[in-house]
């Protein structure tokens, strides 16, 4: 657990949950589906996966055979059906998704959809309808969307900001979205649909309201486009209020992932993805500074480093062997630490003396 | 998983792991141990706190209370011996340690155990010695000591960014070890053992040689320290090739806590904890300059983002529901792209049309 | 000099300059025009202010005094008229530039006239003719406008790197100009002409073309601006080869006075503005990165402090005396390397021994 | 003028000087001295050239071709003896400087003498005594010497900063001191003498106190040194009161040059040359955080780039012409700003109309 992480709380230390383990059935194992597959097998604690399902059977077998008691189901709706699973997770092609969150709803399972959620906006609505309908009855939600940058400690910290008041109301967003690279395939349209449809939740995230209108606006293309792909695109954003949000997107820059976002507000602004953490641009009683945050203790600076302790320990454990510094290093901090209380005491320098390994 | 973490490798996609669960038993349930049986219970895969123990009984029971499955035990070595445990966690106090530690070795198991390993270098010796016999039988390692910075990924980077050769030969180390405040009865003796100790081990990992000698100087103290204590200290250690690294550690900054390390070497210098990542000093064809790493693509950049997201979903799954953006966001987000992509072909400004809520 | 003068070459070391100084009359002295008086008259090298005017007699009296020689003159048409008059810069209200600049040209003496170059682009336009028939007989320019931005080491850095082609073609330019307050007159017209015609000129400077249309949005205003101003504004430059330029005016931030510029090009992105001088993110062998130079040597580092080294000591001489570290620094630190020496000889610590002061 | 220098102060608008110029004799004139008398001729204020004075005449001569008005004197004895000469600059050998400052102070005529002061601290003590008699009899210091670190705005901010209170009393200040290289015959010695004498001059500056001891340590050296050569060099200063400086001198790093230094306080941090400016460690009422200070308004930010338009401007109008944006760039920003005020009023997109050029 990061500083960012501690202060937007995204991770209780002590998650209040059953004892029962989660059986999970991941539909659609490629890239998406297969990484899902491996973190919820290896990292996430109180979930197992028990049913993988994909248009190729061979792809979902060579999943299936690295994650043990997990079976390969051909029908995706079966194993939304079978009563062995707790709940679902979709990064199946879009096209599939409104048939299988449908029958997710009805068989009232939780269910995390990758976006998009549906094709058009009137299947989303459907499934809004449907969802609210079952919800006015259980009092229970029950579809997920993978927008995955709320749970971003960056984004999670910038809602808390903006929440907290410090810098007063939001007026302007800046947004750069960039990849180093896209599929030849890749259109404009999926810029829109595939990439600023990140910013389009992160508007609405940060921001908590309707987008009312969109421009899209198309400046001289880099030369590393595909013919007939506009890139970069500058899109804008009115907000419900009167915000406007400007999104640079860029799929071919040639150079890395690039995400950034910039509140200007009231009273002040503050930007994430410069890989400083949370920038905020303040005035204060010293004057107007910008400034981030320290951590305020080592459980803070330390936290994610003893998650990965914690896990590669396990992980070795289960095998009955360890995975990181192990006796020898502990005799000789020891032997290091006894010479340096000796230094400490003597105001000299003092040798350390360690046994023949 | 964040872009350094990659890079270092510290956490496998998909751990080759045996299906059975490990039964963890805590020994010491204090801050530091019960933080241990949280972390083991609520973001660890693939283990479960079977049982815990404390010279205070009720501590124990609270923190088992919360774990569905653990018990408390009173005798932290029949915890040990039991055979319904596979692996131990000790962070009960260090006079405890040694005895802990060798139980474990004598039956085998793993055991991750908290700084200090024991209270002498002998007793440590002693410990060494009695896992190099059982490793020379069983070609197994046991003992892990709870030294996380090894896990932290910017110094995983570090010694990474060492390994490959790309900065030289190391020559001079500089670290800062800050904290805010410690209790009381914190004397500049545990200055030395139980906060320069973690750059004895820092020290250690990057360099991959041992300590040769080492001298403690006492500047100025700051008029916040209790009588007695000297704080800051300025220690400085010998490596067995001749390099030298200095610590100043102070531990009552009044500010925050800061834990930075600069590694100088023959062809450029590298710098962690000044929360930028790993920032290098180097030269290329362009020049001399200061730089970090940018993500490659998303799978880095939102890599801890998707962890957060599927472990809250899992948490907020096993009680029927979940616990991010949902089905009307998904909605939302697919009516504004669909009046993007009406954008993008008209080159107009587009009113997003939303179903009434 | 700091690294980016350098890197831009905006000062050379040795200006090819003849022997006379040149004498200048300032018209205007108000804020802009008394700063000006200021700078030619204590740091500026080879010229002297001769001869001020303002509409203000008293103000122009007044600095008039502080500096030796420099007389008031009632008429600024007599003042460029003067024959003791080498060269005149222009400070006064916008509305006076057309006739004054005017007369410069018609001296055939050169003319540094704040912006606005005049009240309306006609006629700007005639000051271009008839600086073009003087141009045409002589071969030499007059007219310069006060566009400072281009002298912003910051700034000529930006323009070299586009130039040298490592980031390949500008496509989109991001701006921000923020200031901490203006003045309750201050409309959103002259957010426009007096704040963003910087941006103007920055986006013709850094591109070398110029601006085909322009859009001007206006954000939800904040709770700080007076009635009737819409800030912040949000304006969109296409340039004639269809780059795109977006500017963030904001006058009333409450924080400080920010001015950023990211330029996104082919192969690379480059910002000024964060107060860590250019910062580039470009690929190279070792992977992404973001970077930023480091100077190559003492006389780029320290090269302003040279300056202000000898413009102070200067300034004390003129008065007999010195402005700086004195004779007592010079012994001291001779003492200090003298017991330096010894203890690099010797290994050991050595004290200093000062004599009684 | 940076905020830097706006800050600690360190160049006054308006410095109350006599009209008369200071008429100077440099002595020595390579690298160091030649580079002095560009900056006097070329950007320093109410300052003249009027003799310079070298072993090697015709290093004398080409440097007094460029400068108007300028002679070469063969004995820098009767340099400093002319009536003509105002003021002196030495940067001849080291072993020339008692004699001539000496001869300065015999005089009563100011003298900037680059480091060393003298070869001993003998020597030097003996100046100080001469200048000591000089100044009780008329009341001035005549003897400056060339620690020009004192007049960068980072270190002139970071004194001010101690000065003011707030990050409380220094307790240790960490020095790095970086060369890309130096010349072959650079030992380990001269990086004592001539280049850790700045951090000496850096520890008396900011701490107002003199060094009781010194310590040097050699950690294992570089391969890139020269035989001989212990490089890097580890120095630790005590302080007077007890403070501790050390200083990290590596004069062969091969990256670049850096000067950083960090001073560690008892209620906060502050470092500069990570070419970010002064960074501040500290708490306030939102936490500990990390923060720069942000320019208040145009004249902080752009104070240099007004500095460098005027002497462009200066240079140029000597030669009867400009060095700037001129009359076009002035009227295409007027037509740019036409529209866009007409934009502003009309919501619309809005053609430029340009002239023929």
């Amino acid at each position: 657990m990061t500083t960012a992480e501690t202060a937007a709380g995204v991770l209780p230390e002590f998650a209040d949950v059953p004892a029962a383990e989660l059986r999970v059935a991941v539909l659609g194992v490629g890239l998406m589906g297969a990484d899902h597959v491996a973190r919820l097998h290896s990292r996430i604690s109180g979930a197992r996966v028990v049913a993988v399902s994909d248009a190729f059977r061979e792809k979902a077998e060579q999943v299936a055979a690295a994650v043990p008691g997990c079976r390969v189901v051909d029908d995706p709706l079966a194993a939304i059906a079978d009563p062995g699973v707790d709940a679902v997770l979709i990064a199946t092609p879009g096209q599939f998704h409104e048939e299988q969150v449908l029958a997710c709803i009805e068989r009232g399972i939780p269910v995390l959809c990758e976006k998009p959620l549906t094709m058009t906006a009137e299947s989303s609505l459907a499934l809004v309808r449907a969802e609210d309908s079952h919800a006015a009855r259980t009092g229970r939600r029950l579809v997920q969307v993978g927008f995955m940058r709320r749970f971003d400690p960056e984004y999670a910290q910038l809602r808390e900001l903006i929440a907290g008041g410090e810098i007063g109301e939001p007026l302007v967003v800046h947004c750069a979205h960039r990849n180093a690279s896209v599929p030849p395939h890749f259109t404009s349209e999926m810029m829109v649909t595939d990439s600023v449809v990140h910013e389009v939740d992160v508007a609405r995230f940060l921001l908590d309201e309707e987008i009312a209108a969109v421009t899209v606006l198309r400046p001289k293309a880099t030369r590393h486009a595909q013919p007939g792909r506009s890139d970069p695109l500058l899109v804008l954003f009115e907000m419900a209020s009167g915000r406007i949000v400007d999104v640079e997107c860029f799929v071919g820059t040639g150079v890395a992932y690039e995400v950034r976002t910039e509140v200007v507000a009231e009273d002040g602004s503050a930007m994430i993805g410069l890989d400083a953490g949370l920038v905020r641009q303040t005035r204060s009683a010293t004057g107007a500074a910008r400034s981030t945050a320290i951590a305020p203790d080592f459980r803070q600076r330390f936290g994610r480093a003893y998650d990965i302790e914690l896990q590669r320990w396990v992980d070795a454990a289960r095998r009955g062997t360890i995975d990181g510094p192990g006796v020898w290093d502990g005799y000789a901090a020891s032997a290091v630490c006894t010479a340096g209380v000796e230094a400490l005491r003597s105001g000299q320098r003092t040798e350390v003396r360690l046994a023949q390994r």
